[in-house]
């Protein structure tokens, strides 16, 4: 059975002919790997995934967890599939060595991660908000948390949360009350609330490991005054044994439209005034903690997205194939036999955009998780900060892209299968559902849009945003020189508009910065589009070049790079004009919104 | 309270300011009519809908019908809000004084469907289909056949349905198996099965009429042996009287992502070899019969997308008036108080592009639905000739475009709302569930395509098209006597491209009906881009014609006017420049799609 989760050869693709991983295998961090490394993971990751996540992704959604008032309530494969996961050590796939990880490549970690969410997203929660916390306590944690907290977590017996948001203040993370009173002993004593805690509460683990955004009492107002403290739901002693049960209550689960799976929680810290907390690392650090953990999470939102891109396109490509429906134009017989719905235009037209948007979501994801890596273990100081650059001026392109066009992915997986794919007796419906979370979490699409103009742009004197365009260039230049010149061409016009746009509104960023990010959201748009231009014009580059193993129409290699070549083309004749229309908006400086008054709706 | 379905005043505007309604009391058919009963109507239709349709929309979700092998379970709450509505005359609302109906206007009578729908898909949908046969059945049934099914539909007492699809044939209705074999008395014996057939069972009503596409034994192939048969749950006797079950069994509900208070189901005619059905009509007429009610059938899906788009709108809109974050851009201060959203300019942009595809939506929906009325009863046949061919050409971009936008506008609703919009405690991820089905039935939205471009633009020699362009030509040549000169050249601009993309596509109809209709669906966007920045420039004309009844910021009719012209210029600041995106594809007569092999995916 061919997987319906990511095609394998469009990853190794990606993994090997597109980003060079196995390369990676150069550095000493990696020296104990090799492509065979690699390989051997990710065929784990596809039989774990395949035998214990997908089976079960349905009655997840259908039986989604419940609240008694006591005890959390989950069916109990996901525990069985989090077995396996752990069982084969991909709780610490990118840890060290040392603290018993795998020291695997951010990158090929991703691309695991990528074939587990494609199998069930409610599942992967648990374990993949554990990752988030733990990368924050290998990074900041000291030695004796690091033993009580971080090691239980690796090996899978604690899992973890990431508590930011509160109810009043959603986005405006400048409003968190909740507050830490020092207890005298060093610790400190939480209380305050907060909402959308995925993995919030269960009994999956034997503990769970909160790590919660809050405020020294006394710490200034606004972002600056946040730190970050550890919040255990039992207490841990020094020897690592399990206390009494800690002051977090659990006040409700949150009911959702997909992720069903996964507990989304409202949490109250200190009802009883004895919840007790740790402080992270340093007192008022606590955003900029976040942000260092902020890009990897953001990666991970948008490849989350992609690859539920991938796996709606892979169910409509099996329907689609296997669905006879209609006659061609020319053939109107209604005697003649009915064709694969396959066979007609806007079919195929409904199948490439999907491969388009998912492949080219997933190429750009891993592409920005092998910065992580370079921006870690690059050889020089120099190839690290040109990975940074890149890192932070693409991360809230490779968050918002997916998110919306992967979207638009599984919608034309739906319309593919007509009225069968509004129904719950195909997957489609629900992975349209999973992923409409994702222009939500982690960011907003419009904060991202934000994020990017208002502060990736101008950062580093614009050095980031050069950074891209320079990358973009080369690109382009390239293609005239392998007979991809037309898309080279259009490239360039599109990378001269987006240069143009840019230089349009940080003129105005000094004197109105109202004015600036008024339109913030189709600039986003727009470089995203671009920059999945780019990428998959880079695909385009590498099939071409590539020497095809076996004669066409054979499903071997000749095809693939066919495909490449065709989707890069749809991509270039079908998507890349819509450019065009966003940066109009913002050449024009365009004030309809802003001057919107709330009167006239 | 401000209602939270369809703003009233925008539907006023509509249906006097923008189309004039009112005057239709002029024509003999609606001369018992005033504005006054039309007003009274809608009034009557908006406190039912608040009354009884809303409150339990949520309710009929959460728990959809159920089967238990004999009965079907529907929430108690549908019948309540079905009684309401049928002691209200709204199942005659059309038809005759003769028949007992209210022979009000088509257009008044699809305004108060809008409230209703956009009160509970799911309860509509009864009363809904049967609308839809009893218009069949008025226009082709027999008296006697009147009597016995007609007039207790329009009572309320009997329900119908309309059973097309077939689960091996989808859209191809050429494919249909369903035989029907005369029992000798006049009568025929019907042998088949349906699926996807919306209130195909329940205990709502005294009986279920049945309207069948299937074929008379020894018919010819395809679509030209077609013919319509009623098909009774429960046999009627010549007096009326409801005699034995028929042979129509339920063979199991479906399970939707949205829309879950409507049964939807799969029928089995004939398992016993003794479903009793009658011709309807002629013999093989059955498709053109349906083609007669399709136009209205359709125009009622574009309108149900439209208003689901206007409840999502006002109640993100009410959301963004009421929740307080963050700051603008030049007021950072974590100490000042935070702002209620709506004061965020990509806030606004969300509300402003919902309001511009809903409000779009609902005004192309009614001109279309005014154009039914044109075509049966304007004074003279050129006014009814043209109502009918600009009707024609309308349809599939009627149906289609809300469909595609208005579920756009769904998920920016969503977005508004942040992550209370994601979960089931706020009413908008419904909505959105509700309306992805609208691009699905009466057509799906690459139906509606080939049907613009492959039946549409060349019927009568290009007249129907050519009569749309008039009227867009004849807007824009006003648009520049009245002020609003930009946005009348950028419909010019927009019209003389569309213009030029037609006649390339229809030059290679006669030699290449393949690749004459391989880009149909983005010809089918561009087109209904087109039409309905048309439709917002018209509005925006009434709006700048209007004498304000007072001044600005007082809620009244000057900040009403205002909201046009801004949603105006958003529209064709924002919206339009999309459509060269799409004539692009077109012009090029691009091949990627249709030269896209099976192998390459």
């Amino acid at each position: 059975m061919t997987s319906k989760l990511i095609n394998r050869r469009d990853l190794d693709f990606v993994l090997y002919e597109l980003l060079g991983v196995d390369g990676l295998t150069a550095r000493e961090r990696y020296a104990d790997h090799t492509r065979g490394t690699f390989d051997a993971t990710l065929d784990t990751a596809y039989a774990i995934a395949e035998d214990h996540f997908a089976p079960h992704a349905q009655k997840n959604d259908e039986q989604e967890p419940t609240f008694d008032g006591t005890r959390v309530h989950v069916i109990p494969e996901v525990r069985e599939a989090l077995d396996a996961y752990i069982e084969a050590g991909f709780p610490a796939a990118i840890h060290d060595f040392d603290l018993g990880g795998m020291q695997l490549p951010y990158v090929v970690a991703q691309a695991c991660s990528g074939v587990f969410t494609a199998a069930n997203v409610g599942t992967v929660a648990y374990p993949f908000l554990t990752n988030a916390a733990g990368n924050l306590l290998a990074a900041f944690a000291s030695e004796e948390q690091k033993r009580r907290y971080l090691i239980p977590m690796l090996e899978g017996r604690f899992f973890g949360t990431m508590a930011l948001t509160e109810p009043q203040a959603g986005s405006s993370l400048a409003d968190l009350r909740t507050t830490a009173t020092p207890a005298g002993d060093g610790t400190y004593r939480l209380a305050g609330s907060k909402i959308f805690i995925s993995a919030g509460d269960h009994e999956l683990s034997d503990n769970i490991v909160h790590l919660v955004l809050g405020r020294l009492k006394g710490a200034p107002a606004g972002v600056k005054g946040i730190s970050l403290f550890i919040v255990p739901k039992f207490r841990v002693a020094a020897d690592g044994s399990l206390g009494p049960r800690n002051d977090v209550a659990l006040a409700g689960l949150i009911h959702k439209m997909g992720y069903r799976g996964a507990t989304s929680t409202m949490l109250n810290f200190g009802e009883r005034d004895d919840c007790h907390a740790e402080l992270l690392g340093e007192p008022h650090q606590g955003l900029s903690y976040m942000f260092h953990m902020m890009n990897e999470a953001r990666v991970g939102v948008g490849l989350g997205a992609a690859v539920l891109g991938c796996t709606g396109y892979l169910h409509a490509l099996d329907y689609a194939r296997n669905r006879p429906q209609g006659r061609p134009p020319h053939a109107k017989d209604p005697a003649s036999k009915p064709v694969p719905i396959i066979a007609h235009a806007d079919v195929r037209r409904m199948l490439l955009a999907q491969k388009a948007y998912a492949e080219g979501g997933v190429a750009l994801c891993l592409y920005a998780a092998r910065l992580v890596d370079d921006e870690k273990t690059a050889p020089t100081d120099a190839e690290r900060m040109r990975a940074k650059l890149l890192l932070d001026i693409l991360t809230p392109i490779v968050k918002s892209w997916p998110s919306q066009w992967c979207l638009e992915a599984n919608s034309l997986a739906i319309q593919v299968h007509g009225g069968y794919g509004y129904t719950r007796e195909y997957p489609v419906e629900r992975i349209y559902r999973d992923n409409r979370l994702n222009p939500i979490h982690e960011g907003t699409h419009g904060i991202q849009a934000m994020d990017l103009l208002g502060r990736k742009v101008p950062m580093a004197r614009g050095a980031a945003v050069e950074a891209l365009f320079g990358e973009i260039a080369a690109t382009a230049a390239a293609a005239r020189d392998a007979g991809l010149g037309d898309h080279g061409a259009a490239l360039d016009a599109a990378l001269d508009d987006l240069r143009g746009t840019t230089s349009t509104l940080t003129s105005v960023a000094g004197q109105d910065a109202t004015l600036f990010l008024a339109n913030a959201t189709p600039y986003l748009e727009a470089m995203g589009h671009l920059v999945v231009g780019w990428i998959w014009l880079r695909m385009a580059l590498v099939a071409a070049a590539a020497p095809p193993a076996e004669g066409p129409g054979m499903g071997g290699d000749a095809d693939f790079y066919a495909g490449k070549r065709a989707a890069c083309d749809y991509y270039f004749r079908w998507e890349m004009p819509r450019i065009a229309a966003w940066t109009g908006v913002l050449k024009a400086l365009d004030r309809t919104c802003l001057d919107m008054q709330d009167a006239w709706f």
